[in-house]
């Protein structure tokens, strides 16, 4: 139990340089990595929000790494987790949910908390939220300084 | 009312073009249009299914037509329509929820239908299903011959 929870900070890590790369592109700062649960894990999958970069509606972080770890048959996700830096929109969740992805961790969900993590639940998902300061400190000073483009990515 | 009808007729034509087009590519033949609720009505993205095409886990027919029509803000899809040949998935249905689309017209729900109609409607989207006879046949029957492809592209 012990080392998995060290697992999850340092997948949570490579989330948050996903989200990293993403400023440095100009884009919006929110990273996913997708890991097969294996001894020892295995990444399946990175990337980060494309919004600005890709002009994509679609490619939200974790749809972004989802789509990196290409196509894979219905029972590999099975046996995977997701580890996002902001609590999943309703796309995302459903993405989540249409590959029966069993566990996600959220690096915060202070910037952002919409239906989907109370959804996920319902439908057996494990929702871990690590509530790191680092990560929130960061997106909430993001937003403070990009609200058009944060409003866009949301839908609002 | 009349002219709506016949409205939904004939963008729902145009997403099983899509579909079509799905199908000579040697992809999965679903198709999707988003309307926009003008007078006249004004297509703002069509597009089709794109796994086999572009090696794709999250460009389904509804994601591929968002994301053809481009960074748009929140505003717009309020007034909008989202035709699709078949039934959303989970990820569509976030997809929709996520922009707040408000109106859903599906071809049909016989080869496929999950939890995303009662998660629209739960939700205050209005969802048609026109149960069109010729693209239920056409599905079915593509299904019957690519029943590996399909289950990857469900997820199961």
């Amino acid at each position: 139990m012990v080392e998995r929870e060290v697992d999850d900070v340092a997948f949570m890590r490579m989330a948050f340089e996903e989200a990293k790369k993403g400023a440095q592109e100009g884009g919006i700062p929110i990273g996913a990595v997708l890991v097969l649960l294996e001894d020892p894990p295995k990444v399946l999958g990175r990337g980060h929000n494309q919004r600005v970069q890709k002009r994509s509606a679609t490619l939200h972080a974790e749809m972004d790494c989802v789509e990196n770890a290409g196509r894979l048959v219905g029972s590999v996700y099975k046996n995977t987790c997701l580890y996002t830096t902001l609590s999943p929109c309703d796309m995302c969740t459903g993405c989540i949910l249409l590959y029966g992805i069993p566990r996600v961790v959220i690096g915060e969900n202070h910037s952002f908390r919409g239906k989907g993590e109370e959804l996920l639940r319902s439908r057996g998902v494990e929702v871990v939220v690590l509530d790191d300061a680092e990560i929130r400190g960061y997106f909430c000073e993001w937003i403070r300084r990009n609200e058009g483009l944060w409003n866009e990515d949301i839908g609002v």
